[in-house]
């Protein structure tokens, strides 16, 4: 979490939030867009990171792609062909790459670091966008009893209110107990005793999400999925803020950039979305659940 | 094309072409095995490669990748849910791509050049074995009055012999003709004069194999529809060719490896096959065709 001024802070979050829950809430159109933006932001700051290490990739092209996977992803789930939506990512996202590498041939030639360049495009799109394409897929669940506007709302904001908690509780308890270090080269700030209190406050929030908001819409989800999937975010969404944390570390940052005030860029703010959104929906697949 | 000892040549020529055509015509777990160690190999030769350049990828993971996309993929095609392969290749792919990132934050850490490392790892394993995985799709069309074994070898064969000839020609023509030079700075030896012998000769033979072969196994491709065809594979086979000739040029090599006696390495091989298999799918699914 970035240090930063509490009055703005409060300020962006009165308006982000309602925001988000809207267009979880709305789904289709409104949070591919969303998406969409976050995705151009997100591989920008991908790009600016490459670029303190000499390395200068396709930006457009690659802002391009990053926006362009949720919207072909909306396209697949609420277009004319419903279940679509994995073909066009391959089919489009493989013409998209041969486009990347051709467009290399002439804007780099062999002098301007070609294979770093194309890399760290495709690389920042598929990071910034296509891993954020999951939301989508958790809020428009396959047809069926389950495909109804309340249960895909409810199985999107699952991953969201569970790493919010779990980072909330990983801050306030690594400020208060404090202790040995987590990764210290990585990122400085980070204790084991906030990683255990962001994992416990993960199960214990998923537990209770299980209990009282899946119950409500109709998914049935018993103590030990919800236990699973409580402890995989917990896990995994740590691995996102690390793995962020790794390429800011890289490029000698504190923040991936200063757009959102006192919060520092978007992949700071998204860090353990981009892992969480991805292996929820793989797991619930995988339950049968969803 | 490399120099090399032409009895050496031809001997691979007199191995090799018949396995290629026989894997086609078997289809299946057959193709896809060789598909996956073509996909291995080729990553490997990417990060041989980025080596050159100070970065170092996460090299076992970025073949298993390279070689896992065309195993999924058999999977999703002939295994018990015909029709899942995008589905698996999405979101096993996004494992593993969570899974790359996470291996950078213990094994690399911010000194060793995460961010490249793990963007060549990816492009790495997507150039090498994702882009070889439109060959699987051009051997198993949907299911329907297509799915036939002759008709998927007709269709995959297509874009092999199409790439061949113009590859052939290209050489022919361009040593034969000469003149002005096509991109000397990337690929000394091409000439336009190449370029367009090779371009002539695909559209010539892609003409022929529509009127004779696609006409024989009963898949209806008009003249415009073949002509179409042939344009797009031989200017997408040319730009595939100066793509992998670029990333060599930038590591100061002639070959992307030595492993194949007197035709360089797995890249030099398929370089334009990375381009054309994904644009003939492409462009056999959007006629209506395949």
């Amino acid at each position: 979490v970035a240090e930063g001024n509490l009055a703005r802070r409060l300020a962006f979050a009165a308006v982000a939030i309602p925001a988000v829950l809207l267009a979880a809430w709305l789904g289709g159109w409104a949070l591919a867009l969303l998406l969409a933006a976050l995705g151009a932001l997100g591989a920008r700051e991908v790009f600016d990171l490459a670029g303190r290490q000499g390395i200068d990739p396709l930006r457009r092209l690659g802002m391009l792609g990053a926006a362009g996977a949720p919207l072909l992803v909306a396209l697949g789930l609420v277009g004319p062909r419903p279940g679509a939506w994995a073909e066009l990512l391959e089919y489009l996202g493989a013409l998209w790459f041969l486009l990347v590498l051709s467009a290399a041939v002439s804007r780099r030639g062999p002098q301007g670091r070609p294979l770093a360049a194309v890399a760290v495009t495709v690389f920042g799109a598929m990071y910034g966008g296509w891993l954020l394409c999951f939301a989508l897929l958790l809020r428009h669940p396959a047809p069926g009893p389950l495909a109804d506007g309340r249960v895909g709302t409810a199985l999107l904001l699952f991953p969201l209110v569970l790493t919010w908690a779990g980072d909330t509780a990983a801050y306030a308890g690594g400020t208060a107990i404090g202790g040995a270090k987590l990764a210290p080269v990585i990122s400085p700030a980070k204790t084991w005793s906030g990683a255990a209190a962001g994992l416990f406050a993960t199960v214990a929030v998923g537990l209770l999400y299980a209990a009282v908001v899946f119950a409500r819409v109709g998914v049935s989800v018993g103590l030990g999925e919800a236990l699973v999937l409580g402890l995989a975010i917990g896990l995994v969404g740590q691995f996102g803020d690390l793995a962020e944390s790794l390429l800011k570390r890289e490029a000698g940052l504190k923040d991936s950039s200063s757009l959102i005030p006192g919060h520092g860029g978007v992949l700071d703010r998204l860090d353990s979305l981009y892992f969480v959104l991805p292996v929820t929906a793989l797991l619930l697949g995988a339950m049968g659940i969803a």
